[in-house]
């Protein structure tokens, strides 16, 4: 089973949580001008600490053959090299409804809590990004594996 | 008045918040060995909702005129585009301790709560950061004015 990488656009990925990206339409002028700030492109959910890390991810085989979800808590990615990368989500824990979306260096996401996604996907070379989640006590992580993984066409 | 920036360490401005980069003491191995993820770099301090959002900072002169502080919650800058910065804080809002650091363009910060800084400073070129902060009620900002600004030599 293959499927293929859609652009990533608010829209689309609403379902499954925010683009982090300067759109232009959430600009406000600030710092007497030497500033723009794109306000509140997403907001993180969390019933216990919020953290920032970096993660560095390194080229993998474009293949799914899990997912997972944090059910306490949102997960933002951004990444930090300015490099395409790759998002793969689903609205159940299923291979059918895997949905992959190419993400530009300058966009960023952030999964609502409880959404199936798969872990970090870079393309053809290690990015790092900064990652905002939860940190605290109870079980934020379920997982599921595939009998049969799905391949992604970018 | 002038001061001189110093580079950026941990150490230096743990007085002040968090540096975020890839530090190799926070690192852990995830995702079956495909991402390292540099663990908890910053946590976030808010007694209301955390967003995040962009900054575009623009040039401007490297001139201290002013600082602030939001004492409801911390705030932290990612820099996007892998570009030096430069940070101003200061253990009181007087022109006297103000204390300038040189950011690489792969390190961030989180100011704690209540922290005096002053508003983003980029240097030669225009730079896109992520930044992590609060917004809900209340007052979260308090400015000073000085009535002698302070160069910053980088």
């Amino acid at each position: 089973m293959t499927i293929s990488a859609q652009v990533l656009t608010a829209a689309d990925f609403a379902p499954f949580g925010e683009v982090i990206a300067a759109d232009p339409a959430r600009a406000v002028e600030i710092n007497t001008g030497y500033t723009t700030r794109f306000h509140a492109l997403a907001k993180v959910e969390s019933d216990a600490d919020v953290i920032l890390s970096i993660f560095r991810g390194r080229v993998r085989p474009l293949t799914v053959a899990m997912l997972e979800r944090h059910p306490l808590g949102s997960q933002a990615f951004m990444p930090l090299g300015g490099r395409n990368w790759l998002v793969v989500v689903a609205s159940a824990p299923r291979a059918e409804v895997c949905r992959a979306f190419l993400c530009r260096g300058d966009q960023g996401v952030n999964y609502h809590a409880g959404v199936w996604h798969h872990p970090l996907l870079v393309l053809d070379h290690a990015q790092d990004f900064l990652v905002v989640d939860r940190a605290g006590e109870g079980t934020n992580l379920d997982e599921v594996f595939f009998d049969r993984p799905v391949d992604i066409r970018v």
